[in-house]
């Protein structure tokens, strides 16, 4: 969750709900790379999630979905609810106190911005070649990391990530279509890479193909033309269930 | 949510984080029924699902918990959350208004008890014989509705329970094991009625018998002793997956 500069305008807060706040965890996906968007905070060099907060008069999905194409560029991110975190302990406000003093404010202890939070986890999975990562003055920069080389975050943010991949690999049944991550037509191969990158592992192939046959979501079309005849694999489609 | 008693200490509900709640789906299972806890309000009529706020210094899922235990007298439920309901459109202050009025109280429209919140749902599935279903002075109430015979609900409560209900259902291969609904040992039946009765259809024996063997939370024990010998059932007990 990023504090972020609403503070000039609105220095008590009083166009958003306090206590209360979004953090996205936006994963990328291209050629078997599974990557994670993070920001980072300039002259303290904090790194965080995405995030921020809801106004007053704004719907907690659309808060969401401004949060992540604030972010990416992109507008319409199939985005998921996945997790509220909500301990008390989680929140430190001594990061905070510190990004806004090297920002040039010097904010009373019960600045709302200092104040505890409970943050509403949402995750989106997108190819990570169509996003433009933006970040704005407050930040350095706003990039794409390896899952297995993240670098140290702020707050609980990394349990955060861990939640959220955990909730992704565990759906991925039902929502890969949501993602739109492949073509409109592509091989077993092309569908088994897209899940053994997600999953963090290899796959077995013909356990893979019975089980995504036996879900119902796939649709067989002609052979791929390869030149060769008889080692053309089948092409698919997604049908909804 | 219920606008609860807290009001005469606190009246502007400094303890508590404002524009958040808490709503508890509590389904009640038994002898093949499914129920869910409801309160009626005294005076106004209006039915609710047990609710309350999060106070500034407690966990939110200790928060969930201390409103469960509240209402039904049970310390160690299994609870979960499972969606955060937060769209601007599902908040209407008139019918808090009226029962803050048949209440004594007479509140400016910006009392914190007035203001647009974000509900997050938490679910829990509990043996309903087990349950003293307890009421406070502000409620007529507290009692086991028949799920197809649910009473006009306050708010968007139905949607919330038909939301909590279908994530029941598609949890349940994960989560039956911490409900703690069957005694230790149990048979292939005995399971299955549960499953039918929570899924709300006939499964077929053979099929289902497959499913449950396959999922590995099972552990075959002797024949159940029932006098005569071969049409005696298998009894089983979970195992940890």
């Amino acid at each position: 969750m990023q504090r972020k500069k609403n503070n000039e305008s609105d220095p008590a807060g009083e166009g958003f709900i306090h206590n209360l706040a979004i953090d996205a965890v936006i994963f990328g996906f291209h050629d078997n790379q599974l990557k994670v968007l993070l920001m980072q905070y300039s002259k303290t060099g904090y790194v965080v999630l995405p995030g921020g907060f809801v106004k007053q008069d704004e719907n907690l999905d659309d808060a969401a979905m401004r949060v992540a194409t604030q972010r990416t560029g992109l507008t319409n991110i199939f985005l998921e609810q996945f997790h509220v975190f909500g301990d008390v302990a989680r929140f430190d406000p001594e990061p905070f106190k510190a990004i806004m003093k090297a920002n040039g404010a010097n904010p009373e202890p019960q600045h709302w911005l200092l104040k505890r939070f409970i943050s509403i986890g949402y995750y989106a999975l997108v190819d990570f070649t169509k996003v433009t990562p933006t970040p704005d003055k407050l930040f350095d920069s706003c990039g794409w990391y390896d899952l297995d080389k993240l670098p140290a975050l702020i707050q609980d943010h990394a349990q955060i990530i861990r939640t959220a991949l955990t909730t992704l690999r565990n759906r991925l049944d039902d929502q890969l279509i949501g993602f739109n991550l492949l073509p409109a037509e592509f091989t077993m191969g092309n569908l088994q890479s897209l899940y053994e990158t997600i999953l963090g592992k290899p796959l077995l192939r013909p356990a893979f193909q019975r089980k995504m046959l036996a879900i119902g979501i796939l649709q067989r079309l002609n052979k791929k033309y390869s030149g060769g005849a008889h080692k053309a694999p089948y092409l698919y489609k997604f049908i909804s269930k």
